[in-house]
């Protein structure tokens, strides 16, 4: 899903920054013609992500570098997983090394923290179904989302990331669905209208193939948003208790999202009440990294 | 520290990235004609880092978007603390709001974890100093330090953010010092001659203004080090005593540094052995947003 | 919706595309100090788009033009009718004329054709409310619809020219809605799964705020893609008759949309069948410009 | 004629905003591993112009595309005609399907209107030679040339198409040629010099490989025109008998142009005035697209 | 001449590159609130030329800096005159003083370069006429090119600082003359045709508004390359005599350009031929900068 | 040391800038598919510079264009040396010669005039050592380096070719070194503390990898240079035998530089007084080119 085009313009961007003028330490040490062979080694336990970042990075520094991945995205890591070979003149691959091992971990943070919380969603959807007596895989595995809370200029890399770790994305930007949030909706109020007419009338305006998602603070906002026609209707910063009634009033009419400082801990009671996706900021604006490294040999 | 051309490409980067053909929803829901008054407000304490993105990124969404700051980089902020006033047309605000959030989130985040580094190694330091009975001050304080595990295209700004909080700044990238590893090592080694002799070779090629780093990962071998001329002598993944005696061996020599795995837990014990620079990768790989939001009033 | 930096990069392009190095005449004939009103006038009747080209235009020659807009986007032109004053120094002036014409034309030519488009529309459905003796306004009109074939570059400019006339966008590009088309089922086909199951699998890994568009091109195939839960049935080079069995097979379940070398003659008689969307094609594949020109007194 | 760096920006640009994280499609419902093979085909008769496009825009969405070209740049096609194969990885074959039509059918559209206009010259030119009894060729004819009126980003592509459909470049920008037009000889005027003086004035300061075009409104413009060394005298709006009196006045003196409004019913007509060249604006700036499709076969 | 565009985009590259990461001096030691005000001054005696630079280049770096320019392009230097004045903080105003230096410094220098060699064909012709007794003014001062020997990314800059020294300017580039060396040449022969047929051939083919440079190296090559129509001849390497030869046989049948090693010693000699273009690689491709200084006051 | 990436955006902008729309001369001439074999050959003596420009360059053109280079960045050439072979389609071989050419020898003129100084330095000290009967190579060769009066957009090519000629390199820009000129120092002056302890403060909050210049005007400045621990004194516009006296006093506590209009005629004897490292503006401000051309041969 990450466009070639995207990562190499990334890449390029990273070497120009870590190395405006070349590298001086490996410039000066390294002779022209030594060889190297660099392993992409995980330090920890994780999930992989950034596969064409390393494929398509090294080359980038110099198309004689080649690269053999031994994992793909979406692979379990142990500590010491070899996760991929590079081979060619050593210089260069000195040189990609930091702006190349600073993307993959990034990615694979994500992946990794997505992983967890999916894993927290299918713990405790699991563990319901087994109080309930009911065939593993009956209740819907409540689909966790990433949000807008991304790095600028590494959008593409990091949605690409959650899906790596099991996770969904949700809209890209501002240019692909409607969500209206409170000061939409208070402008809307002000307009006049009712609204459930406000919404039609905004959906007769809206591309006929864009999503209208409707974050609201109270129940009682329910009803007019599915009167308006909310495909999604979000429940913003709702406890538990009335997540499960507002998924009660939605009915199976729209989807349910929750969102609001969702946490690892509490993704599951989340899940548990029932909504259809719940979106968590975390996943990318506080990205642990996941330790990987670079193991070289040159000569 | 900032130079305005370097936000500006980032902001704008930002800005195509999330609304590649507008917003979608302000677009079709807020009248072009729309006023909004808006303000960027702190949700928990910290450090704010990120004054130049909000003063020049509202701007580039719409130039008649003014913006008002009302604290400076560096500053403490605590929850619902006012960072900024932003006023003008409603749709580019909008627009604008979560490129800008994102970074200063982002940057914010670094100099507030940096700081907590900073306080660290002050309240460390301080107790020492209490304990043998020194007046406040008489030690100085270790220099907490990024590395280059910064976020591709954003280094500029994530380093600023680090000075913020309190820390300083290493090499920015492999061109302005030369840095010594294991794999530089080997090859010097390789080449026949002794450490010494070899640094020295290397140290008549260098430019004269830069630094010389070489990072050790024995005790036995800072000595060759020192005799080859090294400014600056990284002890990495050092046991804190062998800190201690590392310290002892470079007598003032050489600045000591020291890196690896350095949390915020022990920080202090690692400052309490007299290195003067300790370098954590943490602080720029792995960051927490600082929670900020913005308080819009439209119309 | 079209955005200020989305329309900068398009004229600093075309400007540097027509004046690598400067405006030979001009810089020769005119004095550095002349001074220029300019008034964009249409030549011919039509309906007006590219009002920021020209705000933003003018000025990204030289900051000293200043420009004052008398028509708003959507507007219509008659032969004759002032669109905007532009004054400030000659060279400028004259240097950007072009650029600033070559878009605005284009822009203004994709809104005169989609406003007939929708016209025709307009009067076909109004003939049917006739002819059925229903109060005007009765049943509503037929929404008609861009496509991806755009000028590469100047998609967010010519989509938002479509709605200058009254029409619609379909989906922007390959990244926010998901489009089935014949090679996408055989593909599905192949996998072995039945049609609505294999689309019910896609839509449970499709992004929730997606929309499903599945295009067919036989009557059977409606009944499955209902099936797999689709969200738009488009129905591709049907014949009118094929179109009215197929909304009526739909029947409300999911929107029609009809497509396949719709012309002005056709439209009416395609929206007469009940479809809901139909897109077109020509509106910006082939596109003829509307004359308007600049009207210019020096000194 | 079309230099590859430029083909490839363009594209670059469109695959950007054609998929700016993904194709959805595609990447959901094809497996990584699916293989495709392609056919650009003619869907109807037209001449054929972007082969540098189909070469090298496959390849950069991926370059494991391979791409086998069955016509040249200025062949005729009929419907059903091969214009090339492109095999490999059926993903970003398909990605790229669209950005590379779109440019093709626009430049082959030109093409084939550029070789309109050159057919109805050359069949006006043949009746006069047939009505004179002059043998076949003895007439030159008249070229036909482009303007500036091209679509911004995009000249290059499109001055190269008119070449493929037999028509001639005029000056490809503002920095290429001294064009003088109504407002530069008003300021000419105004400087108190004769016109043939002050021509002959602007010559000494021009560059000496520039050629000098005055356009004229009036016959009796042209005897200046030409005493102040004018290359080409551009007669702008003439009546046919004009432009036969126009052509007397210059004599072979200059090349004598003809421009205005000049359409595929009136070149003809023009042309056998005796011009040396006409100047049509709508070969670009009202582009009909040559219908041009991908035939795919995925697996 | 100098496009504000093109000179934006060259400062902006060069203050990037001068301080990718800010300034460290003047950041630490400035204090952000310092006002300063500087003054653009000559150290030696020259031509100037470079005005956009200075009037855009520090507004680049802050907005806030204000610039007064005391000379125009052209304009002659002495040893203390001052160019500029520049005002508004301290800060950004040294961090632009480099980049805007080295542009202006070495423009200026190709202007005083061209001036010499304007002033020696001058004093050469003069000679000419005194020692004819002819009137101050009689001969033509033979024009002084430039060719297209110049800095990779900076060409519009220099081209126009040549004309600022008196200088003329040859082609821009490969797109915009038709010049025919001795490959070209070699491969028209190759076709069979005689030379001047197969120019002729190539009018025929060549844009209406392109001019026709045809280089050669032997005076028997003349007759030909008029009877081609050649619109300049020119002449590479001949021997004065040689030229006084060329001349005659050319008789005013084409431009007359002369080229091949001419230096400020011999072009008075050179224009004494009678030729009536000489280009000068020198005067772009071997710059003396001019020496300008930046007189600052801080506080 | 020049990465490919900073080494093709250089050609980039200087094939797009040379051939907007294409080589009209050799796209009319040279048949598409004509073969050509060229070689770059010295036209006079010097020393290379520019390896990576031609490796990169032609190829850049058109990736069917293969290089095979003779000799290496830093070797010496003759009159007549060939210095690399270019074969391939004769068309883009043409395009690329002149900004391939422009470059190198602009590159290669800056690698030659540094050779010199470099020689000059050589000759004098041996010429000490002879006189004092001191073993060849005793006194340390002082060090001729570049500053920053480069080209915008051409330093990093720039500074290789001084490494190539035999010099160093100073600091890159203003973001890698610290250096200190008259109006930073009255601006640490105006605050009140002295000097030497306004350096240290300056230490405490510098880069610890950052080196700290200081430039002095007068003798009497360097003892409190030499007490705020600066790493470079920088003796500005001393005579001889003022250097001659800082040299000992700063007596080997730092580094000291001479700068200041030093000539090939001066260098020796600044050199003679014993300082380290001699920095010259000349060297990159002021490019005599080195005479390359390419000799082809089509067919």
């Amino acid at each position: 899903m990450l466009h070639r085009s995207a990562v190499e313009a990334v890449i390029r961007a990273g070497l120009a920054e870590d190395a405006p003028w070349g590298d001086l330490t490996s410039d000066l040490v390294i002779p022209e013609d030594a060889h190297a062979t660099a392993t992409v080694v995980s330090r920890e336990a994780g999930v992989f992500a950034g596969a064409e970042v390393v494929r398509v990075g090294f080359p980038l520094a110099d198309p004689r570098l080649e690269v053999e991945l031994h994992v793909a995205d979406g692979d379990r890591l142990q500590p010491g997983t070899a996760v991929a070979t590079v081979s060619g003149p050593a210089r260069p691959l000195l040189t990609a090394e930091r702006t190349v091992l600073n993307l993959v971990q990034r990615m694979s943070g994500i992946a990794t923290t997505t992983a967890r919380y999916v894993a927290a969603v299918e713990e405790k959807v699991t563990e319901v179904e087994r109080a309930n007596k009911l065939p593993a895989g009956t209740i819907t595995r409540t689909r966790v989302c990433d949000t807008r809370k991304t790095t600028p200029g590494l959008r593409a890399l990091e949605k690409h990331a959650v899906t790596c770790g099991g996770g969904h994305n949700h809209r890209f930007g501002l240019s692909d669905a409607v969500m209206l949030k409170d000061n939409h909706l208070a402008v809307l109020a002000a307009g006049g209208a009712s609204l459930p007419r406000a919404l039609r009338e905004l959906r007769r305006k809206m591309p006929h193939t864009a999503c209208m998602v409707v974050e609201v603070d109270r129940l009682d906002q329910i009803e007019d948003v599915l009167a308006g026609g909310a495909d999604v209707v979000l429940l913003d910063n709702f406890t538990p208790a009335d997540l499960v009634s507002g998924v009660a009033v939605v009915d199976g009419r729209a989807a349910v999202e929750a969102s609001g400082g969702i946490t690892l801990e509490t993704i599951g009671q989340v899940a548990a009440t029932g909504v259809d996706v719940i979106s968590v900021g975390a996943l990318t604006h506080s990205v642990q990294a996941l330790d990987l490294g670079l193991d070289i040999a040159v000569g």
